[in-house]
C-alpha cells in the first residue's frame, strides 16, 4: 500500500516520502513553492498557536506591514544588500494586455513601474522605515512587534519544508532605549523558542552564536537553536537577533531619552518559520512513517471499530460516543475514523504513517471484555485497558508518550554529541555518524573554510553555556579560548 | 488632543480619521500598501478566530497554496483574464546585481524568468489545477478547503481597509459531486457570513444575488452579503460563487462516479477579507471614534484609576486587581491602565477614540461607596455599581451593548430601504439619503447603466428572499418580474 524508503537505505528519500505520504506538503507546479496540505498546516496551526500564545504572554503583539518593499529601501542598508542579492522575486509590472486574436497574455509595458518592488525575504526594511516614524520619545519604547506571515527567498535547490522559496513564518522586530533590554530580548526569545522545541515538540536543541562570518547580516550577535537529526547532521531551527543600533542607524530612528538628549534605539528581530515541521518530521518519525509527539499532534488519537455486520457497528458506535465525550472532556483531541469504504487493515497503516500517537480499536471481543484494544505509535506497544480506566489511562499515556519520544530524541543527541581534539579522529568522526562534535578553533574564516571543504562540517555555533577553557585549534594548533560546535547541516 | 472630523462635515475625512486615530492602520510608504497596526490586528485575529471555528465546525479544513502562480494558469480561463488583467503585481526577475562603484542594486537581466509569476489576486487557477491531481474518484468528493492568506489587486484608488493593493482575507475552495451539492455549499457559507456579521459584528446585512454582469467571471451565481453605511452607500462584505463547472472544465477535472462513469467536478468559492474591518468601523463609530461592538472588541473593559497619590493608587491597584480577577473568570478581556506618564482624561479620551464598549473607574470616592463608576461607549451613559454586582451586570450590560448596536444599525438600514416605483422620486431618495432602494428593473445591462450615470445608483443585488412580482422597470417602463436593491456603493 504505502512503502516508504527505509532510512538506512536513502536518508533523504525516506524523508521525502515521509512529507508526502503522511500528506503533510507537496510541491506545487511553481518551482520551489510547495502546497501545505491540510494535515500539515494543522500541524503549523497548532505551532502558531502555542508560539502566539508565549509572544503574548511576554508582551509582545502582532502587526502587519506590506508584502512588497521599494528597492530602494534595501539599498540603504550596505550589508543586507548582500544577502538577499542572492535572490529574491522582483515585482516590475502591474498590468497584462490580451493580444488581438489571440488569448495569451502579455506584460504591459506601459505598467512598469518606477521603482521595482521586492516580495519581503524578511521585512526589516519596511519595519525600521516605519519605525522612524511611530519612535520619537523614550515614552514610545520599548515595541515589541511580532508579524505572521509569508517571505520569498529564491532557492535553486528546495526540499519541502527545509528550504523552500515561499514559507510561512513569524518575524519578531523590537525597539529598545537600552543596549541592555534589546540583549536581553534576544535572550528571552530565545528561551521560549527552547522551550517550545523541548517542551511541545519534543525536540532537543543547542543554544549557542553563530560565529561571526554567519550571522544574519545587520546583526551584532546571532543566537540560534540548533537540532541534530537522526543521519547526525545539524538543523538550524530558529534565530534572535541582537541588531544592536545597524537598523536605527540606516533608517535614522533616534529617540529623546529622559535628559533630552537623542540616541539611536536600540534592536532586535527573530523568527522560526515552516521549517520546524520538516525539523519535526525528520528527527522522530521511522520506517513506518511519521511519528508526532502528541502536544503537537493535530489528532492524538483516533478510533477505529472493527466489525464484521451493521449491528455490531451500531453497539460499538454508541461506546466510542461515550468514549469520545470522556477524552474530549479532557482536552484530548480525537477523530473516530467509522467509515466504509476502509478496512481496519488499511486505516491501521494510514494512522501509523500518520503519526497518530493513540490508536484505540474496539471490536466484538473488546465488547465482551468491556476493554479496548490501545496501541502506542512510538514503541509499536500493544494493550487492553477497561472502559473505566479510560479516563485516566488514555491521558496518562499521551504523557508518557510526549516524555519518551523526547527521551529518544535526547538520548540520540547526546550520544552523538562528541569531543575531539584530533583532526584525524574528528574527520572519521564526522564521516561515520556525523553529530556536533565539540572543538577548538583558531577563530579565523580560513580554517573554518578549510575544514568545511574536507569535511563538509560547518561550526554550527558557540554553545552557551560554554566553558572558557584554553586550548589548540584542531586545524591550525593555533590558540584557541573555547570549543566551539561542528556539523555538517541542512 | 485628538480632533476628527464631524461625520456631516465630511463622511469620507471623518472614516479616513477614526482609522489613524483609533490605531487600526496607516497607508505604508509603498502606496497602495497598509500597514494594520496591533489594535487593527487584534480585531483580524478576533474575526479570524470566530470565522475559522465556523468554517470548521461545517467540516472545511485549512490549507496552504504558493503565493506566486504562473501566467499560463490564468490563460486558461478566458474570462477569468479580463478580470485580472485590471491590475495585478507581476514579478519577472528573482536577482539583483550591485554595480560597480556605486550601492545602487539594479535587476539582473540574466535573472529573468521563463514564464512570469503573478501574485495571488485569488486561487482559483493554482487550486484547480491541484485538484486535477487530487481528484479522480467520487471517494476523493468533497473537497472543503479554506485558505487564510494575503491576495494582491492593483488599485489605484484606495482607502484604508475597504481598497488597498493588499488583503488579508480566506478563500474557501470546494469540489463537489453534483450540482446540488454544490450550490447548498454556496448557500451556507452565506450563511455563515450573515451570522457572523449580524451576530458577531453587529451589522445587519441584505443577502442576495449579483446581477449576472456584476458577478465574478468565471462563477454561474454569485451570493452577496450587502451592509448599509451610516452615510447611505452599501458596502459589499462577502461574497460566495457557485460556479458551476467552469473551473473543473478549464483544469479537466473529472472524477468517477459510483456507476464507473467521468463527470466534471462542481465547485464554490467564498471569501471575507480584511474589508470587514473598515465596514465595522464606518457603520458603528461617531464622531468621538470608534464603537465597537464587545463581542468583537480586543478590550471589552478598561479600568481607570483616578488618584491623587500613591497611596491611594496602591489601594486601587488591590481593589482592581480583585475585579480583573472577577471579570477574567468571565471571559471578558480586561485592560487596567494604570500608567503613570498619562492623565485619567487623557486615557477617557483615549479609550473613548478606541471604541472600548465599558470603561470602569475607581477614586477615592468610589472606595468609600464600595462601588465602581461604569460608563458605556455606545450612549455615554453613566453609573454606579456596588462592588458585588460587578460579577453580573458587567457581562449583563456586555450583553445589552452588543444588542442596542445592532439595534441601532438595524433602524438605520429600516429606515434607508425603501421602495420607489418612479424614476424622480428614486432619484430623490438617492440623492437626499441614498439607502436600499427596491424597485423595479428590466433585466438589461444599458438599463443598468444609464441609471448608474445618472444616479451614481448600481443593482446592489437581487434580494433572497425575493417575491416574484410583476411591475415595470423604474427607467425603461419594460416589463420586471421582481423588484431588485439599488443603491450607491463603496
Amino acid at each position: 500500500m504505502h512503502q516508504l524508503t527505509k532510512r538506512n537505505e536513502d536518508y533523504s528519500k525516506w524523508y521525502n516520502d515521509i512529507i508526502i505520504k503522511s500528506e503533510l506538503a507537496e510541491f506545487s507546479g511553481v518551482r520551489g513553492f510547495m502546497i501545505i496540505k491540510p494535515y500539515g498546516f494543522s500541524i503549523w496551526e497548532i505551532m502558531k498557536k502555542k508560539l502566539d500564545k508565549m509572544f503574548k504572554e511576554s508582551g509582545h503583539k502582532n502587526v502587519y506591514f506590506p508584502l512588497l518593499i521599494p528597492k530602494s529601501f534595501f539599498s540603504k542598508e550596505k550589508k543586507h544588500i548582500d544577502d538577499f542579492s542572492k535572490g529574491c522575486a522582483i515585482v516590475t509590472h502591474y498590468k497584462f494586455k490580451k493580444n488581438k486574436n489571440q488569448e495569451k497574455l502579455t506584460i504591459d509595458s506601459k505598467s512598469k513601474l518606477k521603482e521595482e518592488l521586492v516580495i519581503r525575504p524578511t521585512s526589516e526594511s519596511i519595519v525600521w522605515k516605519t519605525y522612524r516614524r511611530w519612535i520619537q520619545s523614550y515614552r514610545d519604547l520599548p515595541i515589541l512587534f511580532n508579524q505572521w506571515g509569508n517571505a520569498i527567498r529564491w532557492e535553486m535547490h528546495t526540499r519541502l519544508f527545509l528550504r523552500t522559496s515561499e514559507f510561512l513564518w513569524q518575524e519578531g522586530h523590537t525597539a529598545h532605549s537600552t543596549k541592555n533590554e534589546a540583549i536581553e530580548e534576544t535572550k528571552k526569545i530565545l528561551n521560549i523558542y527552547t522551550k517550545f522545541s523541548e517542551n511541545i515538540m519534543a525536540i532537543p536543541v543547542l543554544k549557542g552564536i553563530k560565529p561571526y562570518m554567519d550571522k544574519f547580516s545587520g546583526s551584532e550577535t546571532t543566537y540560534c537553536i540548533e537540532a541534530l537529526m537522526q543521519d547526525g547532521k545539524s538543523l538550524q531551527i530558529g534565530t534572535s537577533h541582537f541588531l544592536g543600533q545597524n537598523f536605527s542607524k540606516v533608517f535614522d530612528v533616534k529617540f529623546t531619552n529622559k535628559n533630552g538628549g537623542k540616541e539611536y534605539v536600540w534592536s532586535t528581530s527573530w523568527g522560526v518559520s515552516t521549517r520546524l515541521i520538516g525539523g519535526l518530521a525528520m528527527l522522530h518519525s521511522d520506517d513506518h512513517g511519521l511519528i508526532l509527539p502528541p502536544k503537537i499532534a493535530p489528532i492524538q488519537t483516533v478510533i477505529i471499530p472493527i466489525y464484521k455486520n451493521q449491528k455490531e457497528l451500531v453497539k460499538i458506535n454508541e461506546i466510542v460516543e461515550k468514549i469520545k465525550k470522556i477524552l474530549k472532556n479532557k482536552g484530548i483531541s480525537i477523530k473516530y475514523d467509522n467509515r466504509e469504504l476502509f478496512t481496519p487493515g488499511w486505516k491501521f497503516h494510514e494512522y501509523e504513517m500518520k503519526g497518530i500517537p493513540i490508536r484505540i480499536s474496539i471490536g466484538k471481543n473488546e465488547i465482551k471484555m468491556e476493554k479496548v484494544e490501545v496501541f502506542r505509535r512510538d514503541t509499536y506497544e500493544k494493550s487492553h485497558i477497561s472502559w473505566n480506566m479510560i479516563i485516566t489511562l488514555i491521558p496518562e499515556l499521551l504523557e508518557k508518550i510526549q516524555k519518551n519520544i523526547y527521551k529518544k530524541a535526547l538520548n540520540r543527541t547526546k550520544k552523538l554529541t562528541i569531543i575531539s581534539d584530533h583532526y584525524e579522529d574528528f574527520k572519521k568522526k564526522i564521516k561515520d555518524k556525523g553529530g556536533f562534535i565539540f572543538a577548538h578553533w583558531d577563530g579565523t574564516m580560513s580554517t573554518a573554510k578549510k575544514i568545511q571543504k574536507e569535511t563538509e562540517a560547518t561550526i554550527r555555533c558557540i554553545p552557551i553555556p560554554n566553558e572558557k577553557k584554553i586550548g589548540k585549534c584542531i586545524y591550525s594548533g593555533s590558540p584557541s579560548t573555547q570549543r566551539v560546535v561542528f556539523a555538517k547541516s541542512y
